[in-house]
């Protein structure tokens, strides 16, 4: 247990990644009302929408708006997503988000070539021009990612040795154009991680990369969220992407395969047990929680919200011990 | 990793602790369907039924109607639950269960207090005179449990040197009457138990008693169940309580803190990726869980019969492959 890290990172990436899957409609102002929630939470970074075309996606037609209307809480980074330079001029047309760049390649090729019409070089080359444009453009780069990177569902399994090779292929765009990203990032896109397999990943990542910060960002498609931060956690990794509620997907409404990433308030949880900090406060954190509930109409996934903050029933057990004594 | 079991036993308690939680009745047809359909799957041992009283759990009325009309398949042991002699009484005159039996203690003073109007003295002494009927009876015993093990809803947590003393009080009790049970059942009845707290009882059960096998009953009240059980194999643990579905509690329908077992088609999943054997077909069994789903007529909780079994994604990703080629 001696590689569990002291402290985690966690990007709460609720309010695009949940609210983008959503069928009804949401306000803007219930949405900038989670988002001025989570702010109060201790969360040291959340993605609040996605700079992508209204038409494709009509939930973040509203995503300027949101940026302009939150109260933005010192200390907290706020980020946005975006697929195409127009996206980025968007995001960087706020004037108040934060971005940061990551050269991200996907392991899968069928994937890339049926979501993108791209290839294995083609995605190298694309990342090449995107991280000369980020250091032209003097946008920090702090992540080198790979997508995909436990299995896929054209594809099926992945070779680790690609998920190496796809790494260094990361490190040496960034060498090649004076980048120094710190971190890895596995994404689990298709929900294909298994605690074993995380274990095998990082830790020939970590074998390869030892003074580089891994991350995970996890879906919990198959029921292994959880599990995997914690096979992910014994082997140092020290940033997750998560979804308040497990915002991100409903698994109760048919949406077949669909499923959000890692809950943050049960990963937030899971670390206070294991004596690691975050920074966040759970039961704010709850609340928060219990608010996306409200919000989306239906029941979100997390536990912890329902199961509750053991923290408390340790201290009514104390009062009542104190009471009876 | 060198601690893993090669191979796990699982009991499957869903149709006992699944049916008698749902609220709408469910016809004796239904439960004799699922419990047929779950003896197909290999699953080695089925809890069928509790031998309770029918004012209290109505549910359970059909008990031994239950047991006389399922189709029972050779090498499959199907048991009952019974919480007194006259319960006991009722699963023998079946002629046709499993009776083992167990000697549990119970961690938590103030649960035993407030549930039974007893005491850790009363506990023991129960326990023993339990034990003593069984060895009269020549009923085989096969488990020393404790209950509560990792935490308690009104006493708070539960001391690591409690629990082994109590696993040492449970064996003294079958030492005394000629019993020897071969395992360690820890139950974490209220659903307190984190991967990092299975790691550190388990690793001193272990360390007290190399030679036993050790088991886990884990509720999912808090999203860890997985990861518990995770934690559990990593720590050598070889036998697991479940319930199909995830049966046992339906955190969707506002039962507040209530949650079933860990759901044995995640885990036997979990296990087919890890490599460990469990006899049990994990196809046959998410079949079971979509029938469960059926039964009770709302959403269950486990993940893995929507995301589906990743080696059908492999065997389409080969075909594809192949077809390409």
């Amino acid at each position: 247990m001696s590689d569990l890290p002291k402290f985690v990172t966690i990007k709460e990436e609720g309010p695009r990644e949940g609210f983008q899957i959503e069928k009804g409609p949401i306000t803007t102002d219930r949405k900038v009302e989670l988002i001025d929630a989570l702010s109060e939470t201790g969360l040291p970074q959340i993605v609040v929408c996605s700079f992508v075309n209204p038409k494709v996606v009509p939930q973040m037609a509203d995503a300027d708006e949101i940026v302009q209307r939150i109260k933005r809480k010192p200390g907290v980074k706020y980020t946005g997503i975006w697929l195409n330079e127009k996206g980025l001029d968007r995001a960087k047309a706020t004037g108040v988000l934060d971005i940061t760049g990551s050269i991200t390649l996907t392991a899968s090729e069928t994937f890339l070539k049926r979501n993108q019409n791209s290839s294995f070089e083609h995605n190298l080359a694309e990342a090449g021009r995107i991280a000369q444009n980020f250091a032209a453009s003097q946008i920090p780069v702090t992540t080198v990612g790979v997508a995909s990177a436990f299995g896929c569902n054209f594809d099926g399994d992945i070779p680790l040795s690609r998920v190496l090779s796809l790494v260094d292929a990361g490190f040496e765009i960034a060498t090649a154009n004076g980048l120094n990203p710190e971190r890895i990032n596995l994404l689990d896109t298709m929900g294909w991680a298994t605690p074993a397999m995380v274990r095998k990943v990082v830790g020939a990542i970590r074998e390869r990369y030892p003074t580089k910060q891994i991350g995970l960002h996890l879906h919990d498609t198959r029921g292994m969220g959880i599990a995997n931060a914690y096979a992910g956690l014994e082997m140092g990794v020290s940033s997750f992407d998560a979804c308040v509620g497990g915002l991100g997907g409903c698994p109760f409404a048919g949406n077949k395969g669909a499923a959000g990433n890692v809950c943050t308030e049960d990963l937030v949880f899971m670390l206070n047990e294991m004596g690691i900090e975050s920074g966040v406060d759970l039961d704010k954190l709850i609340e928060c929680a219990l608010l996306a509930e409200d919000i989306v109409g239906h029941p979100l996934p997390g536990q912890i919200k329902i199961g509750g903050n053991l923290d408390r029933l340790r201290e009514r057990a104390k009062a009542a011990q104190a009471a009876a004594a």
